[in-house]
């Protein structure tokens, strides 16, 4: 029996009209191998919308995104709104409405994607992100605006339910996996709330006597992923360092323009949301080379989460396999249109 | 006439103990050469004193340091005694009680000291890190301690006199090398005091019309860090930005032992604290193998900022030398002694 899917689709600015599309024949391609079928339901949000009607969404956007399965998103910013209304205006309200507490990041050295750095053995990490609270808060506020007083005051909100989850999430990945936890700290420089992450985070590992389990201040782990990407199997980090550290590993496995992203709700009581790491990139918009790669893969991991495990795995094997032939758009040094790529892959995933 | 300055000597924890005589050595004999004597006057601080009156430093420490020209630091921190206490009892009052709200690291390719990354050009770049506010602070707390219901808070607090003094610090310096300046931001995710800084940036930048300043949000600097380290000239970044830019910025020019770094109050009218950014490092500690570069180099940055711009430059020349020659601790690939490299930096001195 096909399994029906209803996806909420919003494309948005920049190249997310051009990787969303790309990723979109993908995931119709495989799906058809594997009797699964995708309900598209394309939405116009994002900067567009912002500047027709002040919002980036309508005001019942997020009714209308909790009657699919899962919403598949591909980027919002442009140059001319500030992005605090843009982000905070979409994507941030979508993570949280959706207790979408868990920003799966995977970072791997992909064939034929030169790393830009020296490193012997092949990258394959996962970064487990807090995505609902910590540091990105909207708590806070300025005294004295405008005037030589002025203070601007933000505030990081950490809950031991918040951290709790997304350390038992990370241990639990990390032994399924190669059983090692790195956990994002800086406990010497914030005094009130990284302490409390860490105490948390050796709550939580008492129940997994096999993991091995270690803490890095984030600014050293920077340094470290650099040095030794290849020694990391999972990292569990709050929000902001999530985010830089993704970035950075991205970069340092050879691509920002191929990692994916999932913004998970394990429980499966809200849509969970899929999009690439990389944002909208206006300089390259509009020229059909982006990199489709992160959206696909993003797809795969949307396949995943809703069950379909055997076609996550063959859509992958496929945007390997047309990296390896040499199909590759200009930011990882070849020559491809993201089209082309598309068209490559679905070649790659055979009759 | 003899130029004579008191400074304040805390070699601390763990390695400090070991590259802070090997850079007094070398001060003392660049000092020599340029009609300079150094009085120091060391201060038995740190974790050891913490075990035996429970303090890093005594109740006057801030009175004794006072009286000096400058505080010359190793490093503090040790496995057994947590960071929140050995750190926010000594480095970050110290930083804070004498205003040194600059906080200035060189990042630069040395001689011989291989990148971990494939770099094009030689890397050049400072960063100028806001060290007396932000996102480290004792403000904020926990309530519902030990409940599930557990939350803690923790307050960023940014001025506008902070934030532009360091702007404008950063924008003068700029204007003297090649007039990039980058400030860190992530005005898209910290909803209050990060649009504020981007607001105090670009209102001092009003000021210098010769500097061609761009904001880069800090997760895509830190990739691009790593893709294009040679396109930086000043980095301006808030407290913990340019903590973990810094880190990053070192492990990609090749070694955080080399990496220096100056708390400076510009004003002078309190001393000013010169240290490495590397830690303790307990893990190599007491086996005389630690790299002393980065002690020397920030000994160079205090000797320039107490006028001796020639005698700086003389010291900077001659570890360059002496890295270029081979004399190399194990972390940048050699296998000289910490007291090998002091003793090839003196020899490369000349007489
Ligand atoms: C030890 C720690 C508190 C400190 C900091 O974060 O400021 C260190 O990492 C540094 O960079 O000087
Ligand atoms: C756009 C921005 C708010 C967002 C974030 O910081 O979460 C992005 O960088 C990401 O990583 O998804």
């Amino acid at each position: 029996m096909t399994a029906r899917h209803r996806i909420a689709v919003i494309a948005g600015d920049g190249i997310g009209q051009e990787v969303v599309p790309a990723a979109v024949r993908c995931l119709d391609a495989v799906a058809e191998r594997h009797d699964i079928a995708f309900d598209w339901h394309h939405l116009d949000w994002g900067s567009d919308h912002y500047r027709a009607h002040g919002r980036m969404m309508p005001v019942d956007g997020l009714d209308i995104l909790a009657g699919h399965d899962a919403i598949f998103l591909g980027a919002v910013g442009v140059p001319d709104i500030p992005d605090v209304h843009t982000l905070w205006g979409l994507l941030i309200p979508i993570r949280r409405a959706f207790a979408q507490y868990i920003n799966l990041r995977p970072v791997r050295t992909l064939p034929g994607v030169p790393s830009p750095v020296f490193s012997r053995d092949p990258i394959d990490l996962v970064i487990v992100r807090e995505n609902n609270e910590g540091e990105y808060s909207e708590v806070g506020g300025r005294v004295y605006q405008g005037s030589a007083d002025e203070i601007a005051i933000q505030e990081s909100v950490f809950t031991r339910r918040g951290v709790e989850r997304v350390a038992r999430y990370a241990a639990a990945l990390a032994a399924g996996r190669r059983g090692h936890l790195t956990s994002a700290t800086k406990s010497n420089g914030i005094v009130h709330t990284m302490p409390f992450w860490d105490e948390v985070v050796r709550d939580v590992l008492a129940d997994f006597p096999d993991v091995t389990a270690r803490q890095e201040l984030v600014d050293a782990l920077a340094a470290s992923l650099v040095l030794h990407p290849e020694r990391y199997d999972v990292i569990v980090a709050s929000n902001l360092f999530g985010d830089i550290l993704s970035d950075l590993a991205g970069a340092v496995a050879g691509s920002i323009g191929c990692a994916p992203s999932a913004n998970l709700n394990p429980p499966g009581e809200h849509p969970s949301m899929f999009e690439p790491v990389h944002g909208s990139a206006p300089d390259i918009a509009g020229q059909g080379i982006a990199n489709p790669i992160g959206q696909i893969w993003s797809g795969a991991m949307m396949l995943d989460a809703l069950g379909h495990a055997a076609a996550a795995a063959q859509l992958i094997t496929a945007f390997e396999a047309a990296l390896a032939s040499g199909t590759r758009t200009r930011d990882i040094g070849g020559t491809a249109t993201t089209a082309e790529v598309a068209a490559a892959v679905v070649a790659h995933l055979g009759p």
